[in-house]
């Protein structure tokens, strides 16, 4: 992979703008749960929110079933649960998808499962899953980076063929820190400066001090493509490219954001090697073992 | 004024809500740079937005003279310079109607004076000025709080008849950190928990320990107001009541914000002792002096 890597990052020469190389919708045989407009917004915007996928009913079921989880690994101190240094309080929990069982049957529900597979062209399996709460009132705010960029170096992640679903369990207005993205950044690659140095995902999780793209080229991509907040209704889901620009702003309001997080890879796209040399980080964070394509239910949650 | 004093704060026992006394609209002569209908807007609400108050060739010669300014204060660490922790980047500048010739113009500008007269019905002064300049891509968030809080406690201002004005200098999109506020708000007053320290001003300008709100009822006005940004273009101009629950959230965007900032005060509200026996603000951030009327002019900027 090193020889011919297209997506080079990570090192102690200056940040760097280079062109995508990696198709960004797959045309293969799967469609299903996406119509061709879709495809094509997607395309050529790097997201597509999809209003209503779930009903207010399963978004009740799933928040409960978020906030217990949350009860219960406060008290456990389990490294697939990043707690926020001022409050103390648990943000996410990683590995979700394995961790429990309302959440593994989630992560194969073909309505979000199929649109992967679509987008993606091919069979997926999951690269990584987790549960965020950003609580109300003192919400930090995470800033801007390409998931790709962190996946490629430190995971091994050959290629830009894996994509984000965030599943909205709470309303995401324009007040709450909802998700930042800007429009079209997915065609480039922006190459960030500074080696990584081992086991940085321990503190990456909480703030990241690798992998920050530089400040001139955010503002050359938001020229070119503005910002887009994803605000929604609790129930909506939105999907986007693993290289697509995206962070959030903080948040004061009374109001809590939480989202369920899927990572869907292609199976013609496991990982490798992370890049120079660092040592792979732990299953929760990216399946090397259970890469297994996932097969779509329509369960009744 | 301790004796009948409605607006009791800063004490040791627990946060409280109660009813403001004090007009928001007082009803005299002076109507002028406002309609009735704007006027009931800003009583119901607490806030009053004015699109367009100031043309493109004015904003540009404000913005050049702000970031003039700023230039020259980053160099001379005076006590007006307000410097941001992490950046060492110059956030603010306190006394800017008196320190510049151009600011003392605007502050005096009929455009935003008269509307001041009109909305608090008598002759005004200044009770504190200055330019606002939160960066992009690493803005901080800015908590919650009413103005008049900490302008009665620290400050000894006796009643609510006073206004702050924000001339947008820089667009204020949804996504940039704009000013949020609870419409509504302005009509209940939130007494703060803790003791001032003496000379409090100078960390709390940077981050605020006390004279902060309850978080539950900060969700009990927000449930009943809801949350508003005050987003506009360059030239547009926010008035809103001292007492009017506001904050901001950070600003990731490439896209700075920036704005002046002036705070009206009735000449019948001049400042009496601050609470609990702390030592007066500094006359750059509250005047006790320089109360004299100002008399609106029409000069071209």
């Amino acid at each position: 992979m090193q020889m011919s890597n297209p997506y080079l990052t990570r090192r102690n020469d200056s940040a760097a703008i280079v062109a995508r190389v990696d198709p960004v919708v797959y045309e293969e045989s799967i469609t299903q749960g996406v119509s061709e407009q879709q495809k094509q917004d997607y395309a050529k915007n790097g997201f597509l929110q999809i209003d209503h996928l779930f009903s207010a009913e399963e978004v009740k079921y799933l928040l409960d079933e978020l906030h217990q989880m949350r009860q219960d690994f406060a008290v456990q101190q389990r490294p697939e649960a990043i707690i926020e240094r001022e409050s103390q309080e648990v943000r996410s929990i990683f590995n979700v998808h394995r961790l429990n069982e309302v959440f593994k049957n989630l992560v194969s529900d073909e309505r979000v499962l199929n649109v992967a597979r679509s987008l993606l062209g091919s069979e997926v399996y999951v690269h990584q899953s987790r549960i965020n709460y950003k609580p109300g009132l003192h919400g930090k705010e995470f800033f801007w980076h390409s998931d790709f960029e962190t996946w490629h170096s430190e995971d091994g992640m050959p290629r830009m063929r894996a994509l984000s679903c965030s599943i909205l369990l709470t309303d995401n207005s324009e007040h709450n820190g909802p998700l930042l993205v800007i429009p079209g950044s997915h065609k480039h690659y922006i190459s960030c400066q500074g080696e990584t140095p081992d086991e940085h995902y321990k503190k990456s999780l909480k703030k990241q001090e690798y992998g920050v793209p530089d400040g001139s080229l955010l503002e050359y991509l938001a020229d070119m493509g503005g910002i887009h907040s994803c605000t929604g209704l609790a129930g909506s889901v939105v999907f986007f490219d693993c290289n697509l620009m995206h962070g959030s702003n903080s948040n004061i309001t009374p109001f809590s954001r939480s989202n369920i997080f899927f990572v869907y890879n292609s199976i013609d796209n496991q990982l490798q090697q992370p890049l120079g040399g660092i040592k792979p980080r732990p299953e929760f964070i990216a399946a090397r073992e259970d890469i297994d394509a996932i097969q779509p239910n329509n369960l009744e949650l």
